[in-house]
């Protein structure tokens, strides 16, 4: 039997519905699920094969390690290939899938050595463990153990999953009690170990994750030029306050502390973990969900430090983060986390993928002044601040959203005892089971997030049970649920039915859609007198193909108003705002002058569509938060 | 005879005097070069001493080059500091430094091969040339030949100015027709190679130069993560339109293209670098006159890109860019370009240093949410976006900051066929050889900047000459001039009196130092809804000593009033703004909302003092850009 789960705690306060017991059909997410698996899973496993990532492998099992190409943790993007290619058969068997997975599970294996050790750099090329602090070596195994993971899960053994557990075992020898004092400067193998241990049920890779965790923050990796906080390494997981330094290397950090405070039912860690979320997320996170302010180290700034041209926020910063709250999701229930991740989905992972699902974004930036740079099509450009490309000298991201994208449905609804949790609202049907083997079948029926109407309606059903929908935060006291005809105002957090489910059945949630500005905290600097538009889950944006943006302001005491959808792709809502556009003071000889006039402006029509969206349509300017007057 | 002279032009709109010509005494600048002579030169001395870099010349002279300490170009610190210690032995005879100048030349001599290369990483430890891209080898070799230059002309041949024309030959041999096509990634080699064709007439080294900057954007450098632009080999020097890339990079190969035009009369290539410094100090600007608004690369942003938190504004760069706004001032006789000197000088170079001398500013910021980091003393971080270290694992700018203050008296004056040029307000004597051997001796008497009133009183004159004043930009329509005891209005530029002066001629000017606030082109999206107060050519600031520097915003209606001095070190004017502190909303569980209520706040007074003097008074926090109501 299959089962699509990512992450498979052993305690906390829900346990997941695993993913092929969750589909989804006709909506948002089945869209960019069907493109995942026609365009963007080979789309990877080309350009891993053109790169000669895959080669490395087949280099260091001949024995030719000088023919290894690309930077030091390129093996780490062929195993995330194999966890997408894995939970997408989980998903959708398909034979030619599977052989696909043999076959490089077997280019894979045949690179390990005698003693278990697998690195197609390290170990064949350079001195193992010669550089835990940039090295990436165990970050690469632990991407394995997820691979292998994900293939226990969907298929059972196979030459990879044993490739895994011997160099798991070999990770245990030589970084256990008896080994050496070390972790890899990026964090990963923690959370590989845990769901390892999770998926074979071998206590040593959870004790031996364990001890990673216990480890990190006592500064045996060297020092670095920005600080030992560049790889969470200036301070104990359980002392943190805040998340800080590489923005991915944090959230994998903090992911694997949840797993293993969860498993040891370590529940300091647990609350040290919650409260450094909760930090971050309410002092360093821009309205995209998005984290990492500062380019240099890919890092997060200082508290409201969220310049919007130079977010960072990488598009595997967002991946991580929805691997972090669903973890704390899981563990301790809390609706904010769900919502987290839906700000997430919306507004990062469905923004890195172009519409035609064969280039991404790297950086995702809340404000482009000029058109960002274009790279050819066929071409892996060293920068990573570019606009979408087929693939990145540095190409993390791709593989880690196809991963994401195939095994999405699994991070949509959780079970407790009593009940069932749909914490996002995607068309589709979800099949779950609760204690005392009570089983349910909901059918959702929704144009979510275009339109605000949510119809679930229970299909199978056996004994009683309390249904939970989440009510998202955004949608503030505007929402309804209507229960057996009867409709009434819910709050957001988990609008609640419990009763004997018959077939038919229906809850209809109604969420308030129109659109709406907000604005930032007056800490933000960055974003001083300006607003930005929201309509649902969605973030907005400006974006215009001229290099006039500075001149338009928008009015923020009258609502944007809906136009006809003729926006790129599947974008089906498209906004306009009021506003003016002022001629500005040609620019001086020097920017800074006592006075400096700006006219009144004419009247102007703001054309807004999704974030998510921009830059399908060619070079162009953007702006999430606009100037108002 | 002496000459302390940086930089002298065979060609050009005038000519400099002579920094020994020009003696400051009691005022701002007298105090910042005693300041050095007491010191900061010495402390460069005990540092470079301390960190093995001086070492590394003795091991690659022993043969020992696996004694080499620092990274690659460290020699380059070691030449900045005998630069230094040239002019300063130019401005102020001391036999102990004229001893250690030649300690420290027969050390660097006895490292060079026995064809002239002389790098102390390159050849001992690797391949020449084997990393241009990287390496620093020649940017090393040009910062000896501003050394050897600065020895020339303050003394005369020795054993450093041999191995320096060794080296040049050398250089010019590898990398001229019949050489290697290639460039260093850090240009220095180019402006170097100009002065030692001015220092010893050798027209070699002028072609070499000249063929460096040719080839210069034909991406005869590898890709670079950020773009061939970091290293301005993105596109051809003369075709450039604005500055790019890495400030420092960016600058000094701006230099020596200036340089290169003035010596070949390649008026295009000059017309293209003032184009290029226009459209930098437009739009890619400080307040300060820094620039660098990334820390990634230490690089240049979009245009109007210029956060004030993120601001890295290098002092290197600083100083740079006081080195090419002169080469242009000389060229040009452009007043424009000694304003942005004084800006440079007073807001940055006069920043770095610490009231003590003993420690300094890499990276100049100008705000400051939370207190910066604290270096321990006898520290040299890793980190260069620490509050003033003693010194820095890279570091370039204490070098650079001493060479500097040491020859300052030679960027304050220049000559014409009939003129003189007063361009720096600084207290002191000024002897001038205009055209047809007439001289003249001026006093100028001021306690700018803290005052207003300068009065220069001619000593000695013969003939007839113009005395050219610089009425700063700054001063707007304010200023006055009084000659003969008849006083007028005069508009910035060069306020110019002709006559035959006698002893005891005066003209006063009176330049309106009240202070001012001054606001950012709108296109600035960071500085949105704030303000700035300057009071003559210095930047001001607000500096806490508590967490609350977000509640206080400022009535941009009321002039800031004059305080008593009782600031740090050396500041004659402290400020206090008129304003409110606002209790701001508690930070919620997400920094965006539909509505953010900011309180009206009650009155308050805002303490500002110069930039320039800014954490000297322990961990603060500090902003330039004052929010107002």
């Amino acid at each position: 039997m299959t089962m699509l789960v990512p992450v498979l705690p052993s305690a906390g306060r829900s346990r997941p519905v695993p993913g092929d017991a969750v589909r989804f059909d006709g909506g948002f997410w089945a869209h960019r699920q069907s493109l995942n698996q026609r365009v963007m899973l080979d789309h990877c496993d080309t350009w891993v094969t053109r790169m000669g990532w895959l080669d490395s492998f087949a280099a260091a099992g001949r024995g030719e390690p000088d023919h290894r190409q690309g930077k030091l943790f390129t093996d780490a993007d062929v195993y995330k290939l194999i966890e997408a290619f894995a939970w997408e058969t989980g998903r959708e068997p398909d034979p030619a899938r599977e052989r696909r997975i043999r076959e490089l599970g077997r280019l894979v294996a045949a690179a390990q050595e005698p003693d278990g050790y697998l690195n197609t750099y390290f170990g064949p090329r350079r001195e193992r463990y010669a550089d835990l602090a940039h090295g990436h070596e165990l970050y690469c195994a632990g991407h394995l153990f997820q691979a292998a993971v994900a293939r226990l899960r969907t298929h059972g053994e196979d030459e990879l999953t044993g490739a895994a557990r011997r160099l798991a075992e070999r990770v245990c020898a030589d970084f256990g009690p008896y080994g050496r004092d070390g972790v890899d400067g990026h964090p990963e193998v923690e959370t590989g170990l845990v769901e390892l241990y999770r998926a074979t049920g071998e206590a040593r890779y959870l004790e031996q994750a364990r001890r990673f965790i216990a480890l990190r923050g006592h500064r045996t990796l060297p020092p670095h030029p920005i600080g030992h906080e560049y790889y969470l390494d200036d301070q104990p997981v359980r002392e943190a306050r805040v998340l800080r330094g590489h923005v991915v290397r944090a959230q994998y950090l903090a992911a694997a502390a949840v797993d293993v405070a969860v498993e040891t039912g370590d529940r300091e860690l647990l609350d040290a973990v919650v409260a450094q979320w909760d930090a971050t997320w309410a002092r360093r996170s821009y309205l995209t969900g998005g984290m990492g302010a500062r380019h240099l180290g890919e890092s997060y700034g200082d508290d409201f430090e969220l310049p919007p041209d130079r977010a960072y926020t990488e598009t595997c910063g967002a991946v991580a983060a929805v691997m972090v709250a669903w973890r704390l999701l899981l563990a301790t229930g809390e609706v904010r986390f769900a919502d987290a991740i839906e700000r997430l989905l919306f507004n990062l992972v469905a923004t890195s993928p172009s519409v035609a699902g064969d280039r991404f974004f790297y950086v995702n930036p809340l404000l482009r002044r000029e058109p960002g740079v274009e790279v050819p099509d066929g071409v892996a450009p060293f920068r990573k601040d570019t606009l979408r490309a087929n693939w990145f000298w540095v190409s993390c991201c791709p593989t880690n959203l196809v991963r994401l994208l195939a095994s999405l449905s699994a991070y949509t609804a959780s079970t407790t005892a009593d009940g069932l949790y749909l914490h996002q609202l995607a068309a589709g049907t979800v099949e779950a089971t609760m204690g005392g083997g009570r089983r349910a079948r909901l059918r959702v029926d929704t144009n979510y997030p275009w339109e605000g109407r949510v119809r679930v309606r229970v299909e199978e059903s056996a004994g009683e049970w309390e249904l939970h929908l989440r009510v998202p935060e955004w949608a503030g006291s505007g929402t309804t649920a209507t229960v057996d005809g009867v409709r009434r105002p819910v709050a957001p957090g988990y609008a609640t039915v419990a009763r004997d489910w018959r077939p038919g059945d229906e809850v209809v949630l109604e969420l308030p859609v129109a659109p709406r500005f907000v604005r930032a905290d007056p800490r933000v600097n960055a974003l001083r007198g300006t607003v930005a538009v929201e309509r649902g889950p969605l973030v907005y944006c400006l974006e215009l193909f001229d290099d006039r943006i500075d001149e338009l302001a928008v009015d923020p005491a009258t609502p944007p108003g809906q136009e006809p959808a003729d926006g790129p792709g599947d974008v089906a809502v498209r906004l306009a705002a009021t506003g003016v556009r002022r001629r500005l003071p040609a620019p001086g000889p020097w920017p800074y002058r006592p006075e400096i006039a700006v006219e009144d402006g004419t009247p102007a029509e703001l054309p807004l569509i999704p974030y998510f969206a921009w830059a399908n349509r060619g070079p162009s300017t953007m702006r999430v938060w606009i100037p108002s007057y």
